[in-house]
């Protein structure tokens, strides 16, 4: 059994976090920590964990923290900064589900968040934590950025194309659909039932903070510049991405149905569905799981591929345990392999 | 006074279109038809009329509609091309709100709507009932073939950029989003609430009836073929529609906002929004406007256009009764001029 | 025409207010305050209002309120009653949408609203602007206090029972359902969309403060004691109230639904259904009107009466329209006469 | 390990049924029917079983249903009891989630049921399928009669208090409210999101199918005659009932909130909330358990008890592989212990 403790887990991500890691054979949870909520029981902010979760928040201290084995972070942007260095020192894991580790460039990260970055040493030795694209670095690693819920839906949509140079790289186009949880638990206008029920809108089409982490993985992948329109919408539902991307084909004769299947055919948690089939993110809620199906709607030249995700869980709490997984050497879906249900 | 009939009133389209006559200061409702329905009171299916329309469903009878100045058609495909020409010739006008007379070319008709066209003749006289592009001709029309949801949404999205010759045309994708009203109120279990809320899902990427349409009109504007990339997807709300356009630029010098406002500068139900913002489906919700945003997000080459309509209104009933009032005269705006309400 | 001035316009009654007030053809709208948005567009919060309410929001200020006819406070509770006295003084009537002037007892208030009354010498002279109960008073009144929305949609259900001494006053139940726009547009992570959807219970079952206007009301009809048990839940819709009233009769032999449909028959916001019909909160959606249905299930005792309306309607906005139509001698219906649209 | 058959496996219960047999360690699937759907995947219809469940419906055969040692009858009213009969011959046991089985009196039946029973010879055997009531039964029986959904919220929260004689008999009140999936997946247009989002009603107020059932159950346990006033309404959610409960108490001293937590203090499935709280649906979404709070808000008479479950889990598919593993000799809990996600 490992110990984990949660930081910053009044969230929706910290919610989901303590409900897998609840339920995972191989864990006990030792320390649940929110410097807004310390002293209350975790259930009477999360009613669905009473009789699961028997624990209160407590103030996270570095010092306490160090006694766990892996420590999540599920803070807003900035704070897991301050304590990875210390946690990693005292041979602590480090699992970071904000944004903190996911730039390899210290002044773009300080320029996309605003703010300087307070450990840039560790930046290249962080793993980015998408299983499928870092499984080796990722059993190795003391220190996982683990991937944006937006970069993930849509990194594994084009991974199978990119990695096979078969797409213009000017041409990339990723409309992103995202349900509200997206947004967290914060106590925005923006976010009430009222603003985004019976509405549908996009947003940040200007200038969002996925784009430079999209960007830098898909030209990781490449090894060559690659340019994307990054459009990111609000949808009137709790959870879900649904990623729509668009590219030109290089190869007229490519089968990318093929392609992606053999791709992800060893992928516990990547499904590619048949040719001429439409994901629904119901079909993934719940569970750490991405469907892709891949269309070739118009002519030879256009292609439409369609990525789901439940973007709490394989787009953040439940990718989380399967990089803890590989970190200690469990079986990769220990504790987050579940039925979706429906409706 | 002028007398109106709508045939079909059962579905959404023919219940906005009985409001809207219903509250329109220069018509009398004639008749209300449909075959499943006749004789049950029209309140008794839409509560929301009861004391503003008093009036009972009757068969469809065109003896009887000829009676009326105009008709309405909001019956599946395949209907109105079969009443349509009798009615003329009595000098009834005509709106057909279905897509009998939409395409220039009955054999496309036949080839996407699966059925030999009825009256092909009548196809060059009908006129394409989007009055931003064809004002003067609605005016003297007897016959007008009302535009789909999806291409008022993206014509009006890309007209500027179209006419004024700024864009690759070869280039356009129209990443779009519709409320569930837009399937119709027909009894599908791919429409229950328990299959479409808290879901959200691509449908019809291999092929979408409203390709042809949008392809048609994109020509006509530019004189060229254009190919468009057209997805369209479900979104879990009633009403409205969120067109996402994509395409290369031709000029990287033109100023885009100053192309729209100005083209649109005059139009009662087109509203050009402020730079760097987005538009969002609840501000049109229940009224007879598009909101169009542009933007470029990213480098000089890509332009992004946001365009927001009320799937059951501009892209209905509201634009078919705005072009009512240009056949008979009126000013385009009586009986369509409404604020949103918000929440 | 009147000059009119609404104060704290920034939450959703206040919103609802400016749209009916813009579309009034007696009204002009000369201040819109708000401390927290002086300055800003009103239509930058209200995207609806673009192009129909062209002004900013503006300080509170009572010596310029006073240069309208009348201010409608939109205000939280304890406001209107600091500002109300000074207008009054200045012949500016007065129409407070908050609960400063619903109950007649200063320490009733007092103890519900957690802070000592500052007027109660204007408690005695404000007209509960109820039109349906008070009518003749409101057409006279300088001060009305507009009633809340659960009271409206409960006691024009019971009202037709308790004028006519059919029930037994110690056995009403009231179980109300709102939608999360009755909470208001403040920034609570209660409200959230993803606390609230696919999400239903109950609140406030210990101590609501719409209990004591409620029971006021009643003993105030009856003039007797009226013992009301009311339950509050929270619906996932934005908009509505449907309150399920429950209560013994008295008399077996009385004809309830010809009681109801004669009470309110002249009374032009006031629907009474058909026997054996289930009134549903889209069909008020929007508009200034309740919709009520009597039914006896089981037995001859329990009497079931099913009331709608729309909270920010009839409930809040279209209501305060209503009183100001009478309280200047304008038609009742004056500007707030619309049909629902549906879906 | 025992075989387990699925009749009519193509409604929300047999999705849900379908899942948890998936997981449940002791079971393997044999037999999934449909009429209708026979020959296609079943994860065709329900997407999220795709990798779970890999079988196709068959027709439903008796002879091919008795390999089963269990068979769940997930079929409209009126199917089981043409089919159990000759099961339970064969030594098949059968647990019915329809209302073939739960009232005791065959005329009854057909009277609200519409049709004559089949094998009124059975009903007095069959078991009604809630285990805190009949624990011990079910252990023995061959045939389980699952209870309504609607019955189970209400029973389990009047239980404590008809019991113990604390309350009226004749002052019950059932205001109950529904998800839209207690519908069903049939394509009616009354079920459609555009006719049930963004609304609420009541229905079903004149008369409704679980009326009798909570009755005789609410009787059986009080060997006296309990009238009940039971109200259902639809809520624009997919899951959850939220039912609450009126009534007049007998004995003003009595602790009421110690007799609900002594008598559910050993149900694994019943949780009894503290004093002061209101249970959501939500915190019981997709797993097997009923949350109930006691008030007495108003004075000393009138009793709230708020009682919550999910009706596809705890209120159909959960309760019948509870009752399943009771009639096995297995844990009570064996594949139907989870923990909600929220949100």
């Amino acid at each position: 059994m490992i110990r984990a403790g949660v930081v910053g887990a009044t969230g929706y991500t910290g919610a989901e976090l303590l409900r897998l890691l609840a339920g995972h054979p191989m864990v006990d949870i030792e320390m649940i920590t929110s410097r807004t909520e310390a002293g209350r029981r975790v259930d009477d902010i999360f009613p669905n964990l009473r009789g699961h979760v028997d624990a209160c928040f407590s103030q996270p201290h570095v010092g306490a923290l160090a006694e766990c084995d892996i420590v999540f972070f599920a803070t807003p942007n900035g704070t897991a900064m301050t304590m990875a260095p210390a946690l990693l020192d005292t041979n602590t894991k480090v699992v970071d589900l904000s944004a903190d580790f996911r730039l390899k460039s210290a002044d773009v990260w300080a320029e996309w968040y605003g703010m300087p970055h307070n450990c840039p040493e560790l930046l290249a030795e962080a793993v980015y934590g998408l299983p499928e694209l870092n499984r080796a670095a990722i059993r190795k690693a003391r220190l996982i950025a683990n991937p944006g819920c937006y970069p993930t839906a849509i990194v594994l949509g084009f991974l199978p194309l990119l990695e096979n140079d078969c797409i213009d790289l000017h041409s990339l186009i990723a409309d992103a659909k995202s349900g509200v949880s997206g947004a967290g638990r914060q106590a925005r206008v923006g976010n009430l039932l009222c603003e985004t029920a019976e509405n549908f809108k996009a947003y940040g089409v200007p200038r969002h903070r996925h784009s430079p982490e999209i960007q830098q993985v898909c030209s990781e992948i490449t090894q060559r510049q690659v340019a994307i329109t990054f459009v990111p919408h609000l949808v009137p539902m709790i959870r879900g991405i649904h990623a729509t991307l668009y590219c030109k084909r290089s190869h007229p004769d490519d089968d990318l149905q093929t392609l992606f299947t053999r791709r992800y055919a060893d992928e516990p948690f990547v499904d590619v569905l048949p040719p001429g089939t439409h994901p629904e993110t119901r079909s993934v809620r719940g569970v750490n799981e991405c469907k892709i199906a891949v269309h070739q709607p118009r002519d030879e030249s256009t292609v439409v591929v369609l990525s789901v995700i439940d973007n709490l869980i394989k787009g953040a709490a439940g990718q989380a345990i399967q990089n803890m997984n590989l970190m200690f050497g469990y079986d990769e879906t220990l504790g987050v392999k579940s039925v979706a249900w429906l409706p």
